[in-house]
C-alpha cells in the first residue's frame, strides 16, 4: 500500500507527467471544448474567461475526470464535456472567490476583477456556471448531473461556511475540515465520480473513485494552506501570506492557536481580529508555526489523506492509469515539502 | 384578440388575482419547497436567502410555471420543484445584480449586501443557483434541464451585455432589446416553457407558451424601465432614478438620445458619461422624456409586446387559466400608466 511512501520517495521526484501523458489525447478535445464554450458575441465574456482559463492552471480536475473514465473502461464521448464542465465550475468559483477575497492576483497575473471590475468577475462566473450545466445536460446522464449539481450547492455552502468562520479564533480543526471538504474536496470527488457513472461501473468502484477524489482534494487543500506560510521547508512562494492577511482560519493557524501560550494567543488575536498582518507579523507567524510544529503537522495530515486516496484505488487492478493516479497524489503531497 | 384592449380596459383595473387564485394550492407547495431548500447548517445561508426571498416579491415567475403546467393539462408533481427552481434562479440573479449595481435597496428593504456584505450576496446567490439545479435534476426531465440551464447562461450573457453597454451613448434600440430579451425575458420564457415540456405537449403548444413568456418578459422590463423615470403618468415610485444614476442605457434614454438636439445631447452625455446625475438633472431628464415622448413610446412598445404575449395563447381553448394569463399581461402593462 502506498501510505508509507507518500511524499517520501527518494528515487525520483513525484510527478503528474504520467497522468498528463495518459490523458493527453482526450485533454486536447477538452481544451477545444473549453475554448468553444467560452465563445460569445459579447466580447467581454471570452476576454475575461480566457484571461483566467488560459492562464496556465494545471487543469488537474478535468484530467481526473478523464483518468477515472478511462480507469473504469468508459468508451463514449460524454467524459469530454463533463471534464470541461468541471473546469468551468472551478473557474467560476475562482472568479467569485477573487471578488469575495478582494484578491489582486491569480495564478501570477492580475485577477480578472482588477482588469474588468468585480461586476464582470461575478457575471462571467455566472456565465461559466450556466455553460457548465448546459454541457452536462447535453451529455444527458442524470446521475452525473446529480453529482455535479449537488457539488455546486455544497461548494457554495463551504464558501459561506468559510466566510462565517473568517477571523473567528474559536474555529476548530473539525470546522476547518468541514470547510475544505465542502469548498475544495467536493469538486475533486465529483470530478472523479462522474467517470464511473458514465461507464456504468459498480457502486463499489464508484465509491472508490469518489473517495480518491475527496481525499486527494483534502490533501491538496492542506498542502495549499501550508504553502501559504511557506510550507515545511519555508520556501518563499509568490502568494505567501495571502491567507494571513485575509484572516483565514486555515489549519496551520488553528493548530497554532491550540498550542499558543498567553503571549502567542494575544499575537494571533491581534493578527486575525484586529488585522495586524504586516511583513513583521507574517515572519513572526511563520516562526511560531515552525516552532510549534503546525506546518509539519499540516503536511503530515496531508500525507494521511493522500494515503487514503491511494488506498481507495485498491479495488482496481494494477495498470498504468492506477499508477498515474497514485503518482498524482504523491506529486500533490510533495509540493508541501 | 387581446391586442387592442391591453392597458386600456376601463371597466375594472387589470389584476393578477385570478392567476393567484388559480395556482394558490400549488403555490403553497412551492413556498414550502422554497423554504426547505434554503435550509442549511450554515446559518448565514437561510438568513441571507430568506431576507430576500421572503421580502414580498410577487413570485410571478413560479406562478407562470404552475399556470402553464395547468394550461397544458399536466398532472404530475414536477412543476412544483421547477417553479421553485425558477424562483431560486431569479433570486440568485437579484443577489448578484445588487453587487454589480452597488444597490443599497431591494424590494423596499436594505439589500442583502448592505447587511451581510458583497461576499455573502455572491456566495448565497451561487448556493441558490446550485440548489435550483439540484431540484431540476430531481425532477429528471432533460428537456426542462436543457431550457433552464440554457436560460442560466443566456441571463448571465445578457447581464454582461448590459455591463458592456453601460454609459455607452451609441446603444441602439436593437442593442437594448437584445439585453432585456436575454437578462429578463429568457427566464420568463423558460418559466412558461417547462410546463408544456413536463406535460408532453405538442411543439406548437410548447412554442406558444415560450412566446407568451418571452413577450411578457420584454413588456415587463419595458414597463420597469419606464417606471424608473416615473412612468407615463410621472408617478413617484421609491426607485425612481436608480437607472439614471447608474448610467443604464434603457429604452427611455435610448429614445431620448435619438431625439435630442445638440443641447440635449450634451446634457445626456454629461449625465451618462460624466455621472452628473443629481436630483436637478433627474428632474430635467424626466421633463425631456415627457416632452420628446420617450416614456409614452416605451409604454406603447410594452403594450405591443403584451399584445403578442396574449395572441400567442390563441392555440389554447378559452378557459379560466387562459383568461388569468391574459389578465396577467394586462396587469403588468397597466403598471406603466
Amino acid at each position: 500500500m502506498g501510505f508509507v511512501a507518500v511524499g517520501q520517495r527518494q528515487d525520483a521526484p513525484a510527478s503528474i507527467e504520467r497522468l498528463v501523458s495518459l490523458v493527453s489525447v482526450d485533454m486536447e478535445r477538452v481544451n477545444r471544448m473549453i475554448l468553444s464554450r467560452t465563445g460569445s458575441d459579447v466580447a467581454m465574456i471570452p476576454e475575461v474567461a480566457n484571461h483566467l482559463i488560459s492562464s496556465g492552471g494545471k487543469r488537474l480536475r478535468p484530467m481526473l475526470t478523464l483518468a477515472h473514465a478511462a480507469l473504469c473502461g468508459y468508451h463514449g464521448d460524454g467524459h469530454i464535456k463533463l471534464a470541461a464542465s468541471v473546469e468551468f465550475m472551478h473557474n467560476a468559483t475562482l472568479l467569485h472567490d477573487d471578488v469575495v477575497d478582494e484578491s489582486d492576483m491569480r495564478r501570477g497575473k492580475l485577477a480578472a476583477r482588477m482588469l474588468w471590475g468585480n461586476e464582470a468577475s461575478v457575471l462571467v462566473g455566472d456565465f461559466l456556471l450556466g455553460q457548465a450545466f448546459r454541457m452536462m445536460v447535453e451529455v444527458g446522464s442524470l446521475g452525473a448531473l446529480d453529482v455535479l449539481s449537488t457539488a455546486a450547492a455544497v461548494i457554495a455552502e463551504g464558501e459561506v461556511m468559510q466566510l462565517s468562520a473568517a477571523k473567528n479564533t474559536a474555529t476548530t480543526e473539525a470546522d476547518y475540515l468541514a470547510v475544505i471538504g465542502a469548498k475544495t474536496a467536493t469538486l475533486f470527488a465529483a470530478a472523479c465520480e462522474v467517470g464511473p457513472i458514465l461507464a456504468g461501473s459498480s457502486p463499489i468502484e464508484r465509491a472508490a473513485c469518489r473517495a480518491y477524489g475527496m481525499n486527494l482534494g483534502i490533501a491538496f487543500q492542506l498542502v495549499d494552506d501550508a504553502l501559504d506560510y511557506g510550507g515545511t521547508s519555508a520556501k518563499l512562494g509568490k502568494n505567501v501570506g495571502d491567507d494571513f492577511r485575509e484572516g483565514k482560519l486555515t489549519l496551520p493557524v488553528v493548530l497554532s492557536l491550540q498550542r499558543a501560550d498567553d503571549e502567542q494567543s494575544a499575537f494571533w488575536r491581534r493578527a486575525l481580529e484586529a488585522g495586524e498582518t504586516g511583513t513583521e507579523q507574517l515572519e513572526h507567524a511563520i516562526g511560531l508555526m515552525h516552532a510549534n510544529g503546525a506546518l509539519a503537522d499540516t503536511s503530515e495530515r496531508a500525507r494521511h489523506y493522500g494515503g487514503l486516496a491511494i488506498d481507495s484505488l485498491d479495488v482496481f487492478p494494477d495498470g498504468p492509469m492506477k499508477r498515474a493516479l497514485t503518482e498524482t497524489v504523491e506529486f500533490c503531497i510533495a509540493r508541501a515539502y
